[in-house]
């Protein structure tokens, strides 16, 4: 045994916001934490999902005893169906991210084909020389845990996304004491969530939103119109209460509401009293304060029914003077526009629109700095590895950990794809996978790479051009003028003189009429070139040029 | 006179952040209050710069007195080029505004045939039926004024982009005391910037910026290495005043903030004692401790000096360790993602980076709730008109007018193009412009249009597949197989097999060898639909299909 290293591979979330994934690796056992996707940012054009690139698992497939999921939100699952459509492999959860998953992969006709296991927190279970455990953490979704994995070189502590909340809706803190205890024992390394470690102090409990949707409920004059992210059960069962508290119905609109709300009730995450969720008929027949409706888009998502709302185009719900509209939500980076733009339409309409500028109708689910320092100072872990952020906020962790005590050469600072080897007394980073994006657009999972993105990029810029070119197939001479067509360059009523100009350009170049032969390389490159100039000096634009060669 | 009214007419800036410019009209006056640009949004694909649609001023250009420029930052002033290309009019500014404009109208070749006059804030001067005096302003950066407009009907005060700021670094504060005195004479109409009205509070001074600088300078056991707008004269000015007392250097970094500190200089905008600032040359004669490097890309632009240095790729600076860098700037909407790319980097080499929000580097420049109750309760206008902002900062501004005894009716929430027309008594919308956005994309102004912003989208999201598709001119007849090329779509190496399927259907459907003769625009058609249908059941994806059809 000894010699033997326990790895440490980042496949995502380091470095970047999102697509969180984990390996643990020891002798010839790999277990895996989350299997996240991220949406794509703004320069990576018209792809869909983003998920982790899995080689390195797919090439160990036989070592790889299962795969975690510390809960329920899609930067922690939503890779799954394409990781478990490449590695047969079980996965772990507790019961409300086991439901979530289910419903995710039944869209991917894949839940009949994988090994699904419900785990309750506090019961440990083994796999290969790992010994797991998931503990309770507080987070924007009710059922997240983190993890508490016993190696044979001693206990690794992964935080999972979590936040303290003394006071969280479901009544169920974050498991502090057996931090403590396993601390107390020593613990060989902690991983831990570094999403919020630029903000001092302490988040705020979900109580205090919890007490201003009560005073919402009670104040408005007529509907209440609130929207949530659609897992944020406890939020869901803060508006349920709050509503029934104030003698108000809830309507729920938006398929992926409807679908999780109706999940949450089965498994017992949430619960209404008798008659406060009714169905969208019954609305009519209620006073205006006597209503709340319960909705997606609460990131501005343009077919969510709020944004149809916002927009005047929801089949059934109309904005009405004193109608009241809460944004029970944050931005994730990147929606901002869109959420912005469905307030302003709202207030067009003139409703009233709180979102979080104005009141406190939201708190976030990750853990300020004392939070991470209390996590750090429970746990006194030998080694400290900061997840899930990019590069400022796992160097701030890794900062963090230091004023408390970690010595500088126990608290590292991983990216994707870095192999950090620990043993009792030290660790190394031995190695680092290319491990990139795997871009999914459509049915394409990992075929859209550097050149299709650049060539869109490119377009997307200032357009492409198109030069037909025919020429005699025995003589390599030019038949006729060229061709020339574009899309997304100019107005194409304005370009037909400057299309003129480049045919005349393209023949002239070509020697067009001399008789010389010409080969269809040296062609493509003559019209590219002369085209370019052309089209840059007359209008500084850079249009992708495309000579299409036809011989006849 | 009688039923003369005063036209206050939008053209940019209310229903958007950017592009700020509004006219008021009277009789056969025109007015003009600032022309400025916006950058454009995520989904302008290409575009350079948006500019203000100013037909309605163009048509009238007779009647168009003078523009007012109430500052020097971009969005007041950077439309100025186009507005002045296609109307001869005199443009009015304070001192600092008018060497930034100068600057900007010399890049355009236009300087010589501008009249641009100095105005001192106080001395009043005739336009037409008008009488205009600037007031001074705090701001984020030097020489920013509102306006006191004496009309036929009333008096009417544009607030500029304010804030109060009773300390700011300048020493010379927003003029409370002439607001004051208008207050109690009599004010018709207040204009006032609502950009932060959704912050409560009072926007804190420029001199808790100062203050924070100096701990940094005397601190910091290296290099201070300090990014911010260049416009931001008063920020250099404490930069350079806290290097001085800490005995430090400033050496200035970036063709941008070089040339606006030169202009400041002359212009008596910033002072420096002698030998405080020095040539890059002389930097490596110096302890690193006495160093302070002022520099652009404080909005993380890709081709600015911190950029360069963030990614190692500055001919003369190179991060060390020790280095602390300040990033003394808010990121303008949209540029987040740049900005936290770049302070990765920087971590990434081993720099202590300061920004918003683990430090208080910044202040903002507009005015928070309490700011702008006071501005409305000492100018006591009959009628309000809240400018610079997105919809719902225009709503929200309207209420807060309304919670100071502001009538409803008499607060108009605008947008672009709304005219609206008062008397001494009310005032109504009349007339609605349309005012688009005018795009600039290299030499082209207004030349893109919907169609092909329509295209760069599509093609961005999906790519471009190419039909070359060769028909007997005679006969209508195909001649050989059709020839597809695609960019942006699939990975160009894997589609081939996908490519002659699709050959082998366009061929099919066109009826190959079958002897019918077809039209072109049958033959498009048909290509387009065959390949569209095959390509998305194929991939999921909708790339643009272009059928070029050549006869021969």
């Amino acid at each position: 045994m000894a010699g033997k290293k326990l790895k440490i591979i980042p496949l995502g979330g380091l470095g970047e916001i999102g697509k969180n994934m984990m390996a643990l690796e020891y002798s010839d056992d790999i277990i895996v934490i989350d299997a996240g996707l991220m949406f794509p940012e703004a320069d990576m054009l018209g792809v869909d999902l983003v998920i982790p690139d899995i080689s390195y698992l797919v090439e160990r497939s036989q070592m790889v005893r299962g795969i975690l999921i510390t809960h329920g939100h899609e930067d922690h699952t939503g890779a799954l169906p394409y990781v478990l459509a490449q590695m047969k492999v079980p996965v772990y959860a507790t019961k409300l991210t086991q439901g979530l998953i289910s419903l995710k992969l039944k869209e991917h006709h894949l839940r009949d084909k994988v090994k699904l296991e419900v785990v309750q927190p506090g019961q440990a279970f083994n796999l290969g020389k790992f010994k797991v455990e998931f503990f309770r953490v507080c987070h924007s979704i009710p059922d997240a845990a983190g993890l508490i994995i016993q190696t044979p070189l001693g206990i690794v502590v992964h935080s999972g996304d979590f936040k303290l909340d003394f006071t969280p809706t479901d009544a169920r803190p974050t498991e502090f004491s057996r931090l403590a205890q396993l601390g107390a024992g020593g613990v060989l390394l902690l991983l831990s969530d570094s999403t919020y470690v630029e903000l001092p102090g302490y988040t705020p409990s979900e109580k205090v939103v919890g007490q201003n949707l009560e005073r919402i409920m009670a104040e408005a004059p007529g509907r209440v119109i609130i929207t949530t992210f659609a897992s944020l059960v406890s939020r869901i069962q803060q508006v349920i209460d709050a509503a029934y508290k104030y003698n108000r119905q809830v309507f729920v609109i938006g398929r992926r509401m409807t679908e999780i709300v109706r999940m949450a009730l089965e498994l017992g995450y949430l619960s209404a009293p008798p008659g406060v969720l009714s169905r969208l008929e019954q609305m009519r027949h209620l006073p205006l304060n006597r209503i709340v409706l319960l909705t997606t888009g609460s990131q501005g998502e343009p077919t969510s029914a709020l944004v149809r709302i916002a927009n005047r185009d929801h089949p059934q719900v109309r904005i009405q003077s004193g109608d009241t509209i809460v944004i029970s939500a944050s931005p994730i980076p990147g929606n901002e526009g869109l959420i912005n733009r469905t307030i302003d339409n709202l207030f067009r309409q003139g409703a009233n629109v709180l979102y979080d500028k104005l009141a406190q109708v939201h708190v976030h689910g990750h853990g300020s700095q004392e939070e991470l320092k209390l996590l750090i100072s429970l746990v006194r872990p030998k080694f400290f590895v900061p997840v899930h952020g990019e590069y400022r906020h796992l160097s701030l962790h890794a900062r963090l950990a230091q004023t408390l005590g970690i010595p500088k050469e126990n608290a590292f600072v991983l990216e994707d794809g870095d192999i950090l080897a620990l043993d009792r007394e030290r660790g190394h980073i031995v190695a680092k996978l290319p491990v990139g994006n795997v871009y999914v657009d459509g049915l394409g999972v990992g075929d859209i790479g550097h050149v299709v993105l650049r060539d869109r990029r490119m377009i997307a810029q200032d357009g492409i051009v198109l030069a037909v070119i025919t020429v005699d197939k025995r003589t390599g001479q030019l038949v006729g003028l060229p061709d020339i067509v574009s899309r997304g360059f100019v107005d194409p009523t304005d370009a037909q003189a400057l299309f003129e100009r480049g045919r005349d350009l393209v023949a002239k170049a070509l020697g067009h009429g001399d008789g010389h032969s010409a080969q269809t390389d040296f062609i493509s490159k003559k019209v590219k070139q002369t085209l370019f100039q052309f089209f840059y000096n007359q209008t500084k634009r850079r249009p992708m040029i495309l000579p299409v060669i036809v011989e006849v």
